[in-house]
């Protein structure tokens, strides 16, 4: 385990805290002290502040990294050096150049590698991924990706140096990932526009961003990412089908509501930026968070001898989208997304419902009235003409 | 009352159906059968196929236009000639030069108008402006506003000669201004990038549409339209600010929730795409698309003498924003709003917040830790370094 | 009007804020200075103190009551001997022999009489009353009515003597007649096991009530009452049937959130036990209340000729059934509602689906399973013994 | 693990499907056919249809009773005979002296002894449960738990000779001891009152039921269950404090919602009642059920010799309670709770809120008006006169 910020925290308790059979043999920080007391806490045998002595630790099988976003590539490296297994935090890279970097490096040493987009493995997001396969929306025309929340916990990200960007670096790339899993990986993003803003922070990074993608098939990617969202944290995903719908609410809105006056004295709940009137709490947050599903399907993954869900190869892609993204909120216009990289079967055809054709002409809309009628819209093919009829119901 | 369509329905449900002090005398409609069977219907003494008769038939006071937007401009230049005053449906016109001619129009004439923008007045949306008005919410930054469905009921909407465009043109109108209530109408609108495509039905307008309106005090608003929504209505707003945030649902959920079966016979509930399984019915359609508290508003202010909430210049300022959301639609990138009025007090400041100083350091974060103690991160304002402190909480 | 207090301001505020043909002649309080100040607000032409001279005045052709619960005799007697009609609030007396001395005052003087039941006339309400009668639901099972909330305004309700007990007297009333109106005014009220408590208040009312009324046809009407609820004001209600369910929830979660720091100086939103953190205002108060609505019917049918929805007939069932209740909580046991008048067509039968049989057995349950097969689970009508079988779906 | 129903599979799936450090040896069916298909599936070493040596078997630990209720007794009595741990589903016994057989058998015994109530270890129960313990809710003053739906899978449950009962026994279990953990297991319950009827179903036991547990300190357990419930499975639990308020949904609404126009062909979601238009997944139902953390802290109960959150004695009074229910609806009146053993540390006191007292009055309710003023509602402690007063807010 590199890392002992709150994302080591958070990969920590879904590892070990759940009767597992897997442990963590050594944890790296950067400081002695916060090693010693992480390990101490979750009864780790080693800690380090050595972090190729972390990676080249007899016992360590994988390497789970939970750094900076500046620090990964560095332990990439060693980690592909030492022929280990090897788990990195999203964003993969600070830039697409970074990322391909570190993708070709696993490739090379042709070790197992896994990019740890969690919220991708959310119980809600698995399931509706599966609907979506299944059918159930039609064609995907349209997914919308929100996280928004008060800033982030560490002092790093802050700083763009380190970070690589402000808000959609940090979570714009949940957004991204979480989109193309429903638009589908084989369907490739075109090209970007991105709208961002620093409006609140004083700080040189964005703190407000707004994109669109545009896949191959003509479906949109959306998102929406916030430092300066009040109210707790807002994570939000919706899906638009030809055929159906769906909408998510991970945190906000869960069926879980407590009220408290806070006046029967101490710590009541947690502090959701007040501790009391109404709260919104979560039950498991690791859960839906999507690590406890993330971890299981890396680990099976390695042991089954298949690429997980998530690889370094989409932690790349990501990383393109971002890019461009940057490129589009200073050009202002649409960006194409810049991939060396793209590994798809086939081309994804455009987004085709096939309309009906009633005596030659296009039928645009059916619609049961209320009179026992059925309205019809249609459309001329030539002059483009619309015109309605009404006919009795069967 | 212009036009026996639905709106018109609307309209005239909500100004005779609620033991009102007003009524209508006379009923246009373009047949002569419609425009019979709707005076039936509503117990309106006459109905005539002459829009001219209609508007200046004696008893006559205010003119109604719930006519195709493509009627617009020669009704309003009837009652401007008649001296009446005049109510215009969304959207005033199909382009800004449209509806600036109609603007110029009742200007000239100094009749009362009002623009009939139902949802800046449905009962949430009023006391939520209401709330933003007080400082609940602090400054104003982002503002989202969606409208999907699954399409228009008549067949001129389909038609983009006689409508003026798409989904933008028909549900898009309504975002904008929903958007520039709560941002503030004195906030000028300065740019737009929008994205449009035609992803489902056979028609040469766009179904689908987003764009973002960027104001003079970095506000922006946000719209999503579309014409291909599956699961009924979906109309929702969000407001973000410095302090505050509020969430609007005002049709898919809004605590009625039914479920039949459909098993025992009969019509059993509203067509919404379905009639069996989850349903979620709105208790009063009039009143929760604001067609109550709109009427009222425009009556009242006739008979007070004071301009209406939504004048022509308001809309007016839509079409400006539309007009730029097409262009940059083509343009692939920003698009300035051309305004050949623009009536502001003054001009509306950048968003700032003045964030703390201490020793020299700008602060960027405070938080209080489970802990005890209070983190702050801070920014050096020289060299942009990001630094952290820990202190125990007061 | 009679009475100035909140009930006065919501009826008053009902009838003439909405461009309404009706108006309000004369408003009367027990104390002259309220009364003064009420007519200035509401641009009342006559204000008195003396009770008769209110009734009696030539312009009142509606006497509407608004006072608290032991002076809605006395104002029913004046308006009965005036030959005036009379809308008098919930409950309309504080027991059944009080209500029962109303309705034959009212009755023997032939005046048209409504009970102010409000929440019967929500347009939620409304609409799903609509959806019951045309089958969606089946038959009726099981109604539960919730209002909770932490204690009414005025100081007389928390004395029984004056209002006739505590948190049933006040609000068990409303949930009955819900309860009543969805399972049929034709299906009568047989007995009642009742809970009471007085749990948090210094009072001798109580402040927690949980009732059960049996029906006729073996339906169950439900109610919990609260003055000790934390959170706001809860208002819910469920019906259950054979083919489906309905959930309203009036108040609490309507689709209006509204997020506030209350950092941004000055009130900020209305009370609602809190100002700050996450609320959840309604949009238009006397509308979700069902006032607009209930006047609405209650002057229509006025003017038609016809009885409202609610007459004091409805009252007095409502009153017999607290009646019952109160004993109940006394005997700890079930009791009868007792009726000196029940109006009833005809006898309701029992609820009763008729099982299908297959082979001489009873089908209680079929069940497609995930493989393709049905599962049906039988039950011998002779021994009683429960048998399942397995047959591929059609 | 002894049973291979839907309860045998729940609990299969939680034990193993989870990179789990613990394992199943082997499994018990009645019928040979299924115990080799269950294996199979599972990837258990062993089958049997031998109860005595499946529990005798030298790998098994811990006994996993998921049997009928009627065949619960016997495998107690030979897991307790052969000295291992033994994890019971709910209800323990089909009455509180099967129960307290049980009971007895496996302390007498001396072996480890989890009662598998799975609902009080949903993420949203431990975590509110934490709340409540923190203070946030201030007294218990009420729960209300809910569960319904359109009845059970397996044949067995519908046979009361079999079960002990129909929905109560089923499922009000839950409820009486998910309000049994809120109210504190400290405080005895003392009476009930309950309803039973048989609505809807050809069968024996009750359909419906709803019920009130008085406890010692004045707090109410409410359970409401229904075999007969439309639009899926409703999982409610509410709880009502002197300072706060809960409210948990469980299953319905838990911000996944999905709207298939089932038109795409294929099977497309998880049949609940139907599988058009909107429906509402659950993301990870064991997880959501409880069934994960309760495995956790049983068997981390084992390893660490503490007793688990849930015993058998637990299950014992719940089958008290319930034995309490079956009575109080024959009689029709409240019951007492019959408890052979009552194991708690002290007795609960009264609820209590100390009334603040002004110039010798008891101040029963104060109000902040929007006019500046704070009203205050006193009781005089002699005359029980209610009086009022406004004073200055400071």
């Amino acid at each position: 385990m590199l890392g002992t910020g709150l994302i080591g925290l958070f990969y920590t308790t879904t590892l070990i805290d759940r009767r597992s059979c897997d442990s963590i043999r050594v944890v790296y920080s950067r400081t002695e002290e916060r090693a010693k007391a992480f390990a101490r806490q979750w009864d780790i045998p080693r800690y380090t502040t050595d972090l190729k002595a972390a990676i080249e630790d007899p016992e360590t099988d994988v390497v789970v990294i939970g750094l900076p976003n500046d620090c990964h590539e560095e332990a990439v490296s060693l980690a592909a050096a030492a022929g280990k297994a090897v788990l990195c935090t999203k964003p993969l890279g600070r830039t697409a150049e970074e990322a391909k970097r570190m993708l070709d490096m696993v490739e090379k040493a042709g070790v197992f590698n896994g990019y740890l987009e969690d919220l991708v493995y959310t119980p809600k997001t698995l399931k509706s991924l599966e609907s979506v396969r299944r059918g159930a929306l039609g064609e995907i025309l349209w997914v919308r990706s929100r996280e928004t929340h008060p800033g982030p916990h560490s002092a790093w990200f802050w700083d763009p140096r380190r970070a690589g960007g402000g808000a959609i670096v940090d979570m714009g790339c949940h957004c991204v990932e979480i989109a193309r899993n429903f638009i589908g990986k084989n369907n490739r993003p075109v090209e970007v526009m991105c709208w961002t803003d620093t409006l609140v922070h004083p700080i040189d990074a964005e703190d407000h961003g707004i994109g669109l993608v545009r896949y191959e098939s003509g479906a949109i990617g959306q998102f929406e990412v916030s430092w300066a969202f009040r109210g707790g944290m807002d994570l939000r995903d919706e899906v638009s089908g030809t055929h159906g719908t769906i909408l998510l609410n991970h945190w906000l809105r869960t069926g879980f509501d407590l009220f408290t006056s806070g006046s029967s004295g101490g710590y009541v709940a947690e502090k959701v930026e007040t501790d009391t009137g109404w709260l919104f709490p979560v039950g498991d947050e690791v859960q839906a968070l999507g690590y406890v599903h993330m971890f299981r399907d890396m680990l099976d993954a390695l042991d089954e001898g298949r690429p997980p869900m998530e690889t370094f190869y989409d932690g790349y892609v990501v990383n393109a989208v971002i890019d461009a993204c940057y490129r589009s909120a200073k050009t202002k216009k649409w960006e194409p997304v810049e991939l060396d990289y793209w590994r798809a079967d086939s081309p994804t055809p455009r987004i085709k419902l096939n309309a009906n054709e009633i005596d030659g002409k296009l039928l645009i809309k059916e619609e049961y009235m209320p009179d026992g009628t059925i309205k019809r819209i249609f459309r001329d093919k030539e002059s483009g003409d619309i015109s309605q009829t009404s006919v009795p119901a069967p």
